[in-house]
């Protein structure tokens, strides 16, 4: 990889909110620094990030951007990644809003129910959510035409939304009970596939460390 | 208000995720039609919504965009406030993004806390997590030395901050234990009227239909 930036990604030794500022990196073919905090360093170190979350962005110039949709959009906007009109980009950030509420249920799944409530919310997040999702990019990938979400060529959308969702099955197939649905949506895995051996990506796929989720 | 467009903002009969949106068209000056939709209804509309969500914009010319955060994102961009360089764009984007945190964490507390926790929810919702990022928030003006958020002038990152604290802080204060800890930060305040009394917003704010939250 050609040396051109000297950006700095921090986030913790996981895929989750990481890995598609990672992907996205490696698709453009832009070296950077994987900063990976260990879990127990974490709660003496956050109060030194904005916000107190990570992922954070250094830009070797000073600046630091935290947020991992604002890093990621600023990065695919920086290597054109980030769709070709105004309206194109619109529709990046609504597919990518869309995923990130499937975060955002996993986070409640995970953090906010009830023991006893688990199961149902499970069998709510594998057998209603998830395939709600991804018929609905399916759709808008096959009404599309050009195998991409936006546009005629992958953007950061794509990148996103496959790891993300990457990350919330990887998660969701570690609970004891859960029925591993992700396999009944084989086109949804045709496309991941897809974007994950695409130039660049594919190279980051075969090497990156291999992590639960 | 001049015509220029043909904006259709649906939302809900509420401030929430809607509000920021239409202040944002208050603030360009820029005329759309306003579609409040009745609780009672959404069940039988949802479906035809993408992702089943609201609010959603259509631009008169059969685009549809969905998820609040694209919407307000699209809007300022053509309305030129949403920053004026890359780094500029980012940084609204960032802050957003962190205000946005917070209304998750008003979701959690609502919807996913069990009752004999709520007591010990709110007041870390009221003590901790809006004192904080009140805190976050006006550091970041001091330091930007204009008044505002990014750069020299108002941007849909202050409209957006402002706007959902707002109903963030309104919808914590009807729960019977609040302790409504929002007055205690005057000088977010003072940025609060700053921005509800800008052109165009004052206006808005004056008019606007007189919600709970």
């Amino acid at each position: 990889m050609a040396h051109q930036g000297k950006y700095r990604l921090t986030y913790f030794n996981a895929q989750a909110l990481g890995e598609p500022i990672r992907i996205l990196f490696a698709c453009a073919n832009f070296a950077f620094e994987d900063i990976r905090i260990a879990n127990e360093d974490w709660p003496s170190l956050k109060s030194k990030y904005p916000w107190d979350v990570l992922p954070v962005l250094e830009d070797g110039e000073g600046r630091v951007i935290s947020q991992h949709l604002a890093i990621i959009r600023y990065l695919a906007t920086k290597f054109g990644l980030a769709g070709k009109t105004d309206y194109e980009m619109a529709k990046c950030d609504e597919y990518v809003e869309a995923a990130a509420d499937v975060r955002n249920e996993l986070l409640n799944y995970l953090w906010d129910t009830d023991d006893t409530d688990k199961p149902a919310a499970l069998e709510k997040m594998e057998t209603k959510i998830l395939p709600s999702v991804y018929r609905k990019y399916m759709d808008i990938i096959k009404r599309n035409e050009s195998g991409y979400l936006v546009g005629n060529g992958i953007t950061y959308a794509d990148i996103y939304v496959v790891s993300i969702l990457e990350y919330v099955t990887k998660r969701l197939r570690m609970e004891p009970k859960s029925s591993n649905t992700f396999h009944d949506f084989p086109d949804f895995i045709e496309y991941q596939n897809r974007i994950f051996n695409y130039p660049g990506i594919k190279t980051w796929i075969e090497n990156r460390p291999i992590l639960p989720y």
